[in-house]
């Protein structure tokens, strides 16, 4: 195989697939990239068997390798001699056993580079688009729906089926993402036209992984413009921009019947301005005991303490104004997960309804209103 | 004890003696801040044994504590505490058994915090500025003779004379510094006017930390304009600006002879520009063992080429021009003692002196003939 290729465009698509890359030691085929022959030039691929990224490149084919073969080269290598390489045109050459030459153009004349490569055919087979339905949306709805329920999912091993978002179908080509660490859970909903066309009943469980890639494809320097493809086929996910194609295998499982855990009405309803909460919550949460991380909210009239209380160092409480008029109630909550929250909303105002101390409490914003998230009390 | 102060001016007291606090648990102790009436208002006062810091912040004494006493508070959770507060005034009152309560103005109106000290007298005594004689230099001076010789300090527990800098004087007002770590060796020399006003024989230690105390605080947003005095009596260094003080434990022990391991007469003298050395090597050493993290550089007729080798992935050859026109000679270096001394020197040309493959080999640049590096090669 013989190609040459512009290192700016090879570079993009050399760095959108690092995510992915294996970084473990169990497979280390995986820390290989598969280059080969696609239209317009090659394709660079990358898996680590739940997720896999293709992504175009353009590029002149001097030399094709054996039928269907490619070059197979260690991902973050390459990357690292890509980034020190000058503009301008780079040629790769298979020489011999699987060894591929470097070559740059006069500015770089004297760099000289052998990068021993594995067989290609160790790659593992790769998912395919064909047989895929998909519809298009604007990347930054599939980012907003993403970002605002993926900080919910777990991260522990055990709880494989909440280690990702649920993806529901709802009426009139509305969508729901649907996260839960069985402590929190955050709801969103979004009218996305065309998403009548994703093939499936109840619902989909969306990696974790996978998401948080989309997430970083879409907001990097050299993201693409325009819309991005969506599509689901049995356990895979599709998502496709005008050069990059991302497939994901589906979290195998019953998502949780998230419904009911959606107070419905609660009666006291509080509320509060979140730049003001934030802050109060930040100066409070100096105090909290690094290992138990709890702060006390206490609402009373017309306003809300927030208590932070570390065993050796002493309290530090913040003052909120809020629309308050019943009688004191307290409850306690892990800082993090209130920082989470108030970071997700954005500015404006928001809505906390509380039931009691130890039943689970709604936030809503007064701008958003398919946007929820309930939060699990601590007892304190 | 009553103190009023300024937000701004106590963060950039309690700021400056973060890096001394002891974060490890072995003497809690100095996890706290002293903090005491002093001339003007207070001083925040940090200790780790070895490195002492005491600033000099303006404040209202409202009431003093017992004669002698103070306050003596977690520096971090201090830290933290004043981050968050908004802009103004606050107070500091001592309430109960080494109990101080925190108040802003109004502003943060509903902000509340107890913070929990110790007894002042479990702080360690600290040394004091008497008897000391001190003379004056520019702080950048201090920094560039620091930061050019320091990075060749050794961090060995073991080889505790190699863990810092030694500070010499030479005739005519001249200083210099000297660092090694055994495989290489940095030398310093500047005129430094005052500095005969030094009381020591033959040169002193000075510890590493300290030091790169010392560059942090000089290059500090909020670091203070002015000369530096600059101190040595028995076995501490001090270092003085307007409002603060640091004083440093010397490093116990002999320097050993550095002298006899600066080659004098090396055969070959190699010129280079640094910049293109620089990205040549940066070429080679994305292919070097992660481990052993040697490069081999071949010099022939006007040109030094740079290779790293890697034993699973290939190798790495970057060319650099230069004025050599000897027989063939391979030196082999380990690749970050290369990039310190590149990144040290600054732009411009330098000078290789070898003698052979295996003898230390000198680094000097063309614009400062009073700075050199020695590097003790690889085996290859």
């Amino acid at each position: 195989m013989e190609i040459t290729l512009d290192k700016a465009e090879f570079t993009k698509s050399i760095t959108r697939i690092q995510g992915i890359v294996e970084r473990k030691n169990t497979m280390p085929v995986l820390a290989n990239c598969l280059i080969k022959a696609g239209k317009n030039g090659i394709q660079v691929m990358a898996t680590d068997l739940d997720v896999t990224i293709i992504d175009s490149c353009p590029a002149k084919l001097k030399k094709s390798g054996p039928a269907g073969g490619g070059i197979c080269l260690n991902a973050k290598k390459l990357y690292e001699i890509f980034r020190e390489l000058e503009e301008g045109e780079v040629a790769l050459t298979e020489t011999e056993s699987y060894k591929v030459e470097l070559k740059t153009q006069s500015r770089d004349a004297g760099f000289v580079c052998e990068l021993q490569g594995i067989n290609p055919e160790e790659f593992p087979v790769l998912p395919k688009e064909e047989g895929f339905q998909f519809f298009e949306l604007e990347p930054e709805l599939l980012t907003e729906m993403i970002t605002k329920t993926i900080y919910c999912s777990a991260t522990e091993e055990g709880r494989f089926v909440l280690s990702g978002i649920f993806m529901e179908k709802l009426e009139n080509e509305w969508l729901r993402f649907v996260a839960t660490d069985g402590h929190r859970m955050a709801v969103i909903d979004r009218e996305v036209a065309g998403s009548k066309e994703l093939v499936f009943d109840k619902g989909v469980i969306l990696p974790k992984k996978g998401m948080s890639e989309l997430v970083k494809l879409f907001s990097a320097q050299e993201a693409e413009k325009g819309k991005i493809k969506l599509g689901v086929k049995d356990n895979h996910l599709v998502v496709k921009t005008e050069n990059t194609i991302i497939f994901m295998r589906l979290v195998d499982g019953e998502f949780p019947e998230y419904k009911r855990v959606i107070p419905e009405d609660n009666p006291i309803k509080v509320n509060l301005e979140r730049d003001h909460f934030l802050k109060s919550l930040r100066l409070a949460s100096v105090m909290v005991d690094e290992k138990a991380r709890s702060v006390k909210l206490n609402f009373s009239k017309g306003k809300l303490l927030i208590e932070g209380k570390h065993p050796t160092y002493g309290r530090a409480e913040g003052e909120c104004p809020c629309d308050y008029q019943g009688q004191k109630v307290e409850v306690g909550f892990n800082d993090r997960y209130l920082f989470d929250i108030l970071t997700s909303v954005g500015a404006g105002k928001i809505t906390m309804e509380i039931k009691d101390e130890l039943s689970p409490v709604l936030f809503r914003t007064e701008t958003d209103t398919k946007y929820l998230c309930v939060v699990m009390p601590m007892r304190i």
